[in-house]
């Protein structure tokens, strides 16, 4: 197996200059420190290594496909910046988040600037119209993946409309749904990209899409897993953050309802719905969810995907390429599982 | 005189209609009434009905700009959401702000969607990518201008990084600089996508962004006017907003702080630095700024910019569609004067 992590370290220095410029353009000086915060606080580039990767299996070269793949990490990062303020978020990658750091105001007039730095990348890729739908549809979808993720929130938000739309259950199909649009959606537009900008044909594209989607799907169920049982340090922010956010849409969490006896499943929603839960019932919960079986049934449904995703790469001719795809779709399932 | 108020009556018929379509897009059922509250607050739709004029005046004709135009109102309602959670404001236009209505992560997520609702519009206009340039300039200067109308706040925030690069003075370069991001820049790129959507020339550009650049500048002078001294129904808002927030940015304020005595410069500033401005004091302080001669400067400075502009439409053909656009910039000019 290829190593990965070093594969992704030498594809995100490439990656994070090229958003680094992005991000320049029309920025004031005294701006940078706070447009450079998320970006600088590091991340795999999973995405962007999907983008190059893809635009090479369809026959182009990695440097063809290199703004677009900063877009594409753009995207993903601006959505984290406002995924932190809906989510009252104080830390992340172990270091304070953009409003937290430069409050509200700013962090908002952060986030409006990265989405002109991803339309500056849109615009440098070599096929600007067809990178600028792909880019509109993938947000659009985020937007509604973490409307649906508020909705899908334990608790009262004392606000008319949420109150009125919020979700009492939730289903697999419901989830699956949410997270289609919060993750697997990037991920298809990351891979799809690629073949884009190596001017790939639609059988390519279509099937460049089907990996993005169903690596993108399997990559959430794996994130889930890290959430509730990851080491704090190493996940970067606080471990249970989506008990303590009350979270209905994670898929452990959903499968463990399933699982667990009427006493335990109600003391799961109880510390899911209450305002401020202890941590001493949020460790419990956790082991209550890690002993249930819900795991094993995550891994199997996340192994299929994966496999799934691996098959749609037998289309492309490049197979050193795809080699490196079917190894990072792998990696992100092999992380947790 | 053109009947401004009746054409823009009717333009705005139109650009609405548009602009719901283009919101509609990728926009789940229960997600419409969020993303239609702020357009449906309405508004005088005075840029869609600049981009469509420039649009004729080049040779163009109106159906030709129409995508533009909403895009272009789209931005003007995307940066007023954004406006309102930043400036932590409760009603615009007798209604309640969108982030008030719906709660910050609605209102956030409204925004989101309002950008690429912006992006569909651009890709439907007859030069997408002219037009993508011309958005993401427009969108960057807004930001940069509310980035500099933050830090001319008179007032803590208890944010390291703002208050550490707050003005204590601002001076008339300042402030034109900042209205020119935050007001000017969106006029301008208004009319230049007019010119665009027409396949008009580059003289013709520069002579649209010149009326645009000129115009908008007196229209935000016009507009710190209306602030102070208009009346609330009219105004839909609270009367004296910038002092209650703080703000130096406001020409009327600053002209008077070269005019008042020493006295009543203190007291002005007293209240604008106050925590919770009283009620009284903010009326005290109008008062103040009503009678010192600060407003006959500002309206000298406004009528020369106006003048200006309007000699900048001598370029185009259809004199018609000019003489509209002499009689928008001198409506925008005599609403506070």
């Amino acid at each position: 197996m290829t190593d990965v992590m070093s594969v992704l370290g030498k594809i995100g220095r490439r990656v994070d200059a090229e958003m680094l410029k992005l991000l320049k353009v029309g920025a004031a000086k005294d701006f940078h420190e706070v447009v450079f915060h998320q970006v600088k606080a590091g991340g795999k580039r999973l995405r962007p290594a999907m983008t190059l990767s893809f635009c090479e299996a369809a026959g182009g070269s990695q440097k063809d496909a290199l703004s677009a793949a900063a877009a594409i990490e753009l995207i993903h990062n601006y959505s984290l910046i406002l995924d932190d303020i809906i989510d009252d978020a104080d830390v992340r990658r172990n270091l304070p988040t953009t409003w937290k750091k430069f409050g509200l105001s700013f962090g908002i007039l952060a986030s409006t600037h990265y989405r002109e730095a991803i339309e500056e990348g849109v615009l440098r890729s070599p096929n600007p119209i067809a990178m600028s739908k792909l880019v509109a549809d993938a947000i659009r979808d985020i937007v509604e993946g973490e409307r649906l993720d508020v909705l899908f929130e334990q608790v009262e938000h004392g606000v008319e409309y949420v109150d009125k739309h919020r979700y009492e259950k939730v289903t697999i199909k419901d989830y699956e749904k949410m997270i289609g649009k919060k993750t697997a959606a990037l991920i298809r537009a990351a891979c799809e990209a690629g073949v884009v900008c190596a001017g790939g044909s639609d059988k390519l594209r279509r099937a460049a899409r089907e990996f993005g989607w169903k690596g993108g799907l399997s990559f959430q169920m794996a994130d889930d897993m890290l959430d509730l049982f990851a080491e704090a340090e190493k996940l970067g922010k606080q471990v249970g953050k989506d008990i303590y956010e009350h979270k209905l849409g994670n898929i452990v969490i959903l499968y463990s309802l399933e699982l667990l006896s009427k006493t335990d499943r109600e003391f799961l929603l109880k510390v899911l719905r209450a305002k401020k839960p202890r941590d001493r019932d949020v460790v419990k919960v956790i082991e209550m969810l890690r002993g249930c079986g819900a795991t094993e049934r995550v891994q199997k449904r996340a192994k299929k995907l994966v496999d799934e995703a691996k098959r749609a790469l037998d289309k492309f001719p490049n197979k050193e390429a795809t080699k490196l795809l079917a190894d990072l779709v792998d990696f992100t399932y092999k992380r947790s599982f």
